[in-house]
């Protein structure tokens, strides 16, 4: 049993680890964080948690939170960087399910985001928290950076073609829907109901800050000076990403669904899917799964790979426990087995 | 652990029954069965099942059920009540999800469906099973008959006025919202997404067959010959029912709120929000519980219910296992500690 | 060809009476305000609009609108209070699509609307622009208060049982069902799209401003201290108001069909439906009809009125558009053409 | 005023065709067919048209349809085939909406349809409607073969792409994203609201009709031997497609805005959005209007074209019209004038 905190915990990822939390066995949830509802039953603002979880709001003091073993931040960019070092003074340990510690190029980090990191000399000592890449370091992080959704579906998607070299990195491109949760609970007119619904749009198609995150994860695993077209859409969804990738093969005879199979044997959250299937972002839904599928283009020169996510769950929430689990040396399936809610 | 059997597993309560019956720790699952799909693993028709189910679907046949302890019949009107004799003279136990068993009055029953009752003798020996009113009987059934979606939302949210003899039953109106699901997963046009998204509509105003369900509830509950509007109505969502209730008070000055708080003390699946609440069907998605408000009109003389479902869960599904748990001694909760997934 | 202006053009209801307005062969649109957007390009803010309006948005000045014939005010409540005698002194007429106007009563107005009214002695002579019942007033008026959508879709199913005295009005109820676009188009976390998606509630059951704008206006139909429950509810839908309306009959022959026919012969914008039809809001969405049915219920001594409207249109700016017509002597029905679109 | 008949009213093709023509000034619709229907008023089946069309459904019948001028076909693949013929020789015009003309090769046709063609003489004279490329032909045409959904959207993005050689052909991908209403109202479980709301999709990854078509008009357009990955899916949303275009440029320096500009200056129904501008699908909703952005990639090497129209409108229903009006020198944009509905 381990005490945890959550630093922002009114957002979805906020609300979404909550409900992680709440019933993991071996999570003692101490305190969770909103300056705006503090002093409020958190399960006030969010009735799906009447009877699983009695804390109220509190500010996010360092004092409180230092009495935690780790710490959920799941606040706006630029949160966790400002609480990591006093906290990490604490023996307290972090995962930051925004993009604080993302990026490992600090001028990077600043040009995407736009501010002077604060503690940049931490870059280099956080994990990025994507355990099918990077388990074993993440199991002794003091600071893991939790991935994001985009990022998630997209690295888990590549990741078999980019490590096996069968693909020509030059002409990369990553189309991705995500439901409407990926923008966020902030006020805002774009993301009303009748902004969103009924409707599909690209977004960003001139830059978004995840294809910086992308493109780190796809030199990680031995990706040459990828060239990447990178364009997400919102579609009139709550939850779920489903990322369609493209790519020159270079190999054609690589037999691609024994690649696939063989590259995520073992991993528990990694779904490959039979030959010719079209994972559906339903069919994650709730879940902490990514449902691959591997095809190839008529003309047999091009693949075709499809990623599903719930971009809350193994895009967020899910994943970050996933870490936990990890950190803490637990199974790591544990307080991550909800069947995904289909319909 | 108990050996159970599911008859019909392809429709939106058969595949909600196999997600709660999956992980729950009491439960082999031995048979899931579909003529349509016979032979095509689980997983195959709902890939949300992948890694938690193994089994193909088979034909419904009474020497395959016949060695379970229980069977679920998630199956049409008309399925259960044909192969119930067999089965109980095995020795096994029957939940119909369907209508078969739920209406005591044979007449009644061959009114609003429209053909003879295959076993009469067995209506009276049902157990209508929504346990905040039925409890002790539900642990010693043979046959369960599960309420209807509507009728739970609704018995649930007139029980307390009802027992209590606070209101007139000359004047009681229950307006009903529902998901799509509720109406099946059968082909159809009329439940296309192009015909339902983005649409509101009343249907069966003039008759809808849960009217005498919940009547039947109503008078058990001491209801003398109540006169129910009953309107039921189709909204863009795929689960969750919300019915909004209208009576008339006779004590004006009852602490409503108090009733219901008494009135369902103790029970692990009802929810009485605090005063001046609105239950959002989203609070309950994927959960078993019931969320209730009760309000007092301007005038004063009138009491407004708020009861919020999930249809497919409380409504079906999760309550037929909550049934299940009490049959077999089991914790009431457990399989069932799902928290609703919001966003 | 009248000269027209439009106060507060980025709402849902200012977008609507542009979209109308820009195609009616009678008006010309001079000038569009918005303070937020001031200097943008209307269609910029709205491309559904390029192409259609060349204007961008200015600064709403008494100036600039007093060269009009007509202005609709689209704007928040407590706008068109504030400039409305500027205006009527230039001679200008004024369509308000808000609340300022709509009820008679000062102290009424001033409770629900919480402030006090800017020109409390133009209340008596504005006119409640529902044509169906004052069309004569309003072709004369200086000032039309424009119904709001709720009273506009519960007064049309209302007013045949009112007129004709064959309803007791002690038991009347009003369960709303609305889209999520009679919310309006500000910045809120409330009516995001993940708050508001596979979701149903109600709201303010404890009591809505428009429950003071139905009461008056049954009041004005000849009802005699009518008890109305309203209930309003957010449904996800963009647009569409589905009342359905409960009430107890006092004449339990009257033929009811014949009734609603007879008492909306002639009326270009409200289709009395055939006995036992459901009318569904997508089958009046984006045009200004309302389509009614009435029924009875299982009991015979009840009426259930079913009444759907497009809250933009019927239930804002199609209404404004049919006001206008009336008061400039066009064809009722010229600019208002839209058949509905479905699906 | 010209005579016209529809072939299939009942489909969602159908009932647009409908709406369209029901107000269009020039048409005199005579015959509305449908085999299911036969006898039944029109508007029973779609309220919506009440008050619009007073015809019933009949049996299609050479006899009753060769007295038309000219006959829509809104029915399935594989109708018109078998009634053109006959009405050719009658001097009947036709405009088929399904695919029975869209492919001048024959065993192309026959590969993606499976069928053998009923009269393959007739394909090599038909003439592709799409206005943007064949104007002149469209205007003279006995049949023209209304374009697919995706085919108008992706080849009106790809054109001036194509026809001014600035890009590499090898290296096409088409990411599409459709309402679905595209897949058409007949029964069936896929199309169910819960099967496809709050989800995302691809489908026939491994091969789509409409990728012939495509290709068919790239090459008309100039393209060499051009690779093209074409992969649609389902949205959560009614109408609307949107589709990603992306593509390899030859010539880095390329004004592509200006390009676009040029390549539909005077064309009525193609709006080239200002630069940097993402088209939304809710922005041609319910209009004939194509809305299309071009971007270039990050690496400046890319070209990415945004092309939303509303499937049912420019996708279907409304570019027949506007051939319609094409063949018989009415105004172009007579009958299409709908501002799209936005919220």
């Amino acid at each position: 049993m381990i005490s945890v905190g959550v630093v922002g915990g009114t957002g979805y990822t906020g609300v979404e680890v909550l409900r992680l939390l709440a019933t993991h066995p071996h999570v003692k949830l101490t305190s969770v964080t909103s300056r705006v509802e503090r002093g409020k039953p958190v399960a006030e603002i969010f009735p799906s948690l009447r009877g699983r979880l009695s804390l109220a709001f509190t500010d996010p003091e360092i004092d409180r939170l230092s009495s935690c073993e780790l710490v959920f931040f799941a606040a706006p960019n630029g949160t966790a960087m400002t609480m990591a070092p006093s906290l990490l003074d604490c023996g307290v340990r972090i995962i930051d399910l925004a993009a604080d510690f993302r990026l490992r190029d600090r001028s990077q980090w600043e040009h995407w985001y736009g501010t002077p990191h604060a503690c940049p000399e931490l870059l280099q000592e956080a994990v990025y928290g994507l355990p099918e890449m990077n388990r074993d370091s993440i199991s002794g992080a003091r600071i893991v950076a939790n991935p994001g959704c985009y990022p998630t579906a997209v690295l888990l998607g590549f990741l078999p073609l980019i490590k096996h070299g069968v693909v020509d990195t030059h002409h990369l491109v990553a189309d991705t829907k995500s439901g409407v949760s990926g923008a966020g609970r902030e006020p805002s007119t774009r993301n009303l109901f009748c902004e969103t619904a009924d409707n599909v749009t690209a977004y960003n198609v001139s830059g978004h800050r995840h294809s910086a995150e992308i493109i780190q994860g796809l030199v990680a695993a031995g990706a040459c000076e990828p060239d990447l077209v990178f364009v997400p859409h919102l579609t009139p969804m709550i939850r779920g990403i489903l990322a369609t990738l493209y790519c020159e093969l270079t190999d054609l005879k690589e037999d691609l669904q024994g690649l696939y199979e063989q590259c995520y044997a073992g991993e528990p959250f990694v779904d490959v899917m039979p030959s010719g299937a079209h994972p559906e972002t339903r069919c994650v839904r709730g879940s902490n799964v990514c449902r691959l599928a591997v095809h190839r283009s008529n003309s047999g020169r091009k693949a075709v790979v499809l990623s599903a996510i719930d971009n809350l769950v193994k895009g967020a929430a899910g994943q970050a426990v996933q870490n936990m689990n990890i950190m803490y040396g637990f199974d790591e399936t544990v307080g991550l087995e909800h069947t995904a809610l289909l319909p």
